[in-house]
C-alpha cells in the first residue's frame, strides 16, 4: 500500500489549501503587527477583526467576547486558573475524563489549597449529572467539563450541565477542541460562560485557538504584557494564524458532520461484523463526535495494533496523541470501568473530511489480518 | 511616493520567502502531530528537533535547553511567574525599562505579596550595576532584564550582570526578543539562566519562541497539559511556526548586523545634520541594536510625526507597538530622564535587512517636510 491511509484527525488534521492561501497573504506581504497604528498594522487588525466575527458567530457570541489564544491548551489553562486566581472562592469541579489539560492545571491548583472534584462518568462516558448537582456549592469557582471527548468522542449535554451552573451562578467552562464545528456550540442556548476552542483540529494551522468569555465574565489574566486582546491577552497576535482559523472555520460545512458520521457508523459496523471480539468505547449514535471510533480488541495491546497498521501506511493511535508516548492505561477509558488491560487493548480511529469509503475499506481489510495475527502470539490468551 | 517603506521593524519583520516555503511543507503534507507515535509524527517531531537544534546552537546551549513557547510574552511571563512559584523567596528584580510583559507580570505578582524592585537607568538607558548588587538578597527569586530594549535600542551589559547574578546565587533571566541574532548571545559566557527568544522580530513567523532554561535550573510550569516540552510546556506543538523559527535563525547573517548598522548611523547623522533641534535616545554605537534609532524632536508630537509619515508610506512608530494605541508617555524614555514633552516628541525608526539607502533618503526628505510642517503649527513653540 503506497498511499498513505490518515485516521488520527484527533490529534491534529491536515490544513486546507484556502486556509494556507489565506494564511500566506499575512507573511511576507499584509505582514504588519496589528499593535501598530500604521496602514500596515490597520490591514492586520482588519483581518484579525474579520475572523473574530467569524468565530464569534459560528457559537452565537458577540466578537468581543473572542480572544485569541496560542491553542486550546492554553485557553483551558486560562479559563481555570484565571477563573480561580479572580476570586476567594476555593473549588473546582471537573471530570474524571477532561483533557490532560484541565486535569494537570487542577492537580497543580490543588497544590496551592484548591479543592478539586472530579466528576464521575458511566460506563458510555456521560457525566453524572445529580453528583455534578451535589458537588456545586457557595466555594465552587468554576466547573469545566470537555464538550466531545478526545477519546472516546462522547458529546456531554451542555444545556443540561449549563442550565444546572447558571441556576447555582457558577461558571461554567468547556473544551470545546474537539466538538467545535462537529456538533452545535451555542453560547446563549447552552449557558456557556466559557468556552475554548482550536484551529488544528479542524484543518486549521497549529498554534492557534481562542477563549470564549462571556460579556460580564471576570477571570483573570493568564499571559501580561502590552495589553493585546482588550487588555486581556498579551502577546503579538499571530494573525495568520488567526485568519487561517477564520478561515478554517468558514469552511466548515454541516454536510461534512453528516458524511463523517455515516462513514463511521458503516465502519464500526464492518469491524464488529468481520472481527471477533471488539468492543466499541463509548455511546453510539447521536451523542458521539462524528468523526470518533475507540474500539478495545480483547487480548492484544492497542499500541502493537498501531504500530503494525503504521507499517502499511495507517495512521490511527492509542489514548490522545499528548500521552502517547506514556505506557499508562488511558485515564478515560478507566474512568469509563474498564479494566487496564481492557484499556490498553484500545485504539482510536478518527476521520476528517478527506477519507473516503476506499480507504475504509483497506483499513478494514488491513486491521482484521493484524488482529488475528497479533492474537496468535499474544500471551493474555 | 507609491512604494511603501517599512522602518517598523522592531514591532514585526516580514517574514522571510524561504522560511514561509519550509511552513508550507508542514501544513498540507507534513501536518503530523509531533507527539503522535506513528510515522507522519515522528516526521514532525524531526524537523521540530532540527530546528531545536540550530536554536540552541545559535546561543551557546544544548538543545534540550530550549522549550518552544507561543511567542516572547509566553516565555517571560512563563521564566518570571514559573521562578517565583517554585521557591520561598519573594524578591524579583527587573529594570524600569523593561518590556510590558515583563513589567506587568511582576506587577502582578506584586498583588500577590511579591516584592518587585524597579532598577533604574542612566540617561542612555543603561542598567544601575550598584543598584542591582545593593537589591539582591536571599530573598531574591530571579533577576529579569532586558538586553536590547526595544524603544530605544540600549544593549545591556548581560555578562556583568550575569556574573553578578551567578556569584549571588541569583536566577538570571533576559529578554532577548530585540537582539537575539542582532548581537551576540553565549549562555555559558554571559552566565545566563534563563533566555526569552522569539520568531517573528527576525523574519520568522508570528506566533512562536521560546525560553532557555540552563540544565539544572528550575521554574514551575507555566502551561499544563499532555506533557509536551519534556513535561515543561504542554500544547500542541506548532510545528509549522517552529520550523519557520529555525529556518529563520539559520538565515540570519552576521553581514546584515555590520549593513544595519551603518545604515543606522548614516541615517541618525543625516537627520541630526538636516533638521535642528533633534536629540537621539539611547546610546551611540556598539551598544546600540544595530537596526534602531529613537529621536525626539523639539515641540510637537511623535504620534503626528508618524500619521504623516503614514500618509507618505513610511512606516514608523512611537514607543512600542504594544502600547501604540495608549497616549501615555513611554516608561523607557520617562525612566531615562525626558520629561512628558520630550518623550512625547519622541519616534522610533527600526531597520531590517531589506531596506535600502534609497529608503533612507526618501525618509529623510519627507520626514525634515513634515517637521517643519509642525512645528509650525506647534501649540507649544
Amino acid at each position: 500500500m503506497n498511499e498513505k491511509i490518515y485516521l488520527d484527525n484527533a490529534a491534529t488534521t491536515k490544513v486546507d489549501k484556502e486556509v494556507v492561501d489565506e494564511m500566506n497573504k499575512f507573511h511576507s506581504d499584509k505582514y504588519g503587527n496589528a499593535s501598530s497604528v500604521h496602514s500596515l498594522g490597520q490591514e492586520a487588525r482588519d483581518a484579525m477583526e474579520k475572523a473574530r466575527g467569524i468565530i464569534a458567530k459560528s457559537i452565537n457570541a458577540k466578537p468581543e467576547e473572542i480572544y485569541f489564544t496560542s491553542g486550546g491548551t492554553e485557553a483551558n489553562n486560562w479559563a481555570i486558573k484565571g477563573a480561580v486566581w479572580k476570586t476567594e472562592k476555593k473549588h473546582v469541579i471537573t471530570t474524571k475524563i477532561d483533557h490532560d489539560c484541565v486535569l494537570n492545571a487542577s492537580k497543580w491548583l490543588e497544590k496551592q489549597g484548591i479543592k478539586v472534584t472530579y466528576l464521575d462518568v458511566d460506563k458510555e462516558g456521560f457525566v453524572d449529572l445529580e453528583h455534578l448537582k451535589k458537588e456545586i456549592s457557595e466555594d465552587t469557582a468554576i466547573v469545566s467539563v470537555i464538550h466531545g471527548n478526545n477519546e472516546v468522542g462522547v458529546i456531554q449535554d451542555l444545556e443540561k450541565i449549563g442550565k444546572i451552573c447558571r441556576d447555582k451562578g457558577v461558571y461554567f467552562h468547556t473544551d470545546a477542541c474537539q466538538s467545535y464545528t462537529k456538533t452545535d456550540i451555542d453560547v446563549k442556548k447552552q449557558n456557556l460562560d466559557l468556552v475554548t476552542l482550536n484551529a488544528h483540529k479542524i484543518h486549521g494551522p497549529k498554534g492557534v485557538g481562542a477563549l470564549y468569555i462571556r460579556s460580564g465574565v471576570e477571570i483573570d489574566i493568564f499571559m501580561h504584557g502590552g495589553g493585546h486582546e482588550r487588555k486581556m491577552r498579551s502577546g503579538t497576535e499571530n494573525i495568520p494564524g488567526i485568519v487561517g482559523f477564520g478561515k478554517s472555520v468558514e469552511l466548515a460545512d454541516k454536510k461534512n458532520i453528516k458524511k463523517m458520521s455515516e462513514m463511521r457508523d458503516r465502519m464500526i459496523k464492518k469491524i464488529i461484523d468481520k472481527i471477533d471480539n471488539v468492543k466499541l468505547n463509548g455511546p453510539e449514535g447521536y451523542n458521539r463526535l462524528c468523526n470518533n471510533i475507540n474500539l478495545s480488541f480483547n487480548n492484544i495491546e492497542g499500541e502493537a495494533i498501531a504500530e503494525y497498521l503504521d507499517g502499511y501506511g495507517i495512521q490511527v493511535s492509542t489514548g490522545s496523541a499528548c500521552s502517547s508516548h506514556t505506557l499508562e492505561a488511558s485515564h478515560v477509558l478507566k474512568a469509563m470501568g474498564l479494566d487496564d488491560l481492557c484499556a490498553n487493548s484500545s485504539i482510536r480511529i478518527s476521520l476528517s473530511k478527506f477519507n473516503n469509503e476506499e480507504e475504509i475499506d483497506k483499513v478494514l481489510e488491513v486491521l482484521s489480518d493484524v488482529v488475528i495475527k497479533l492474537r496468535k502470539i499474544s500471551p493474555f490468551k
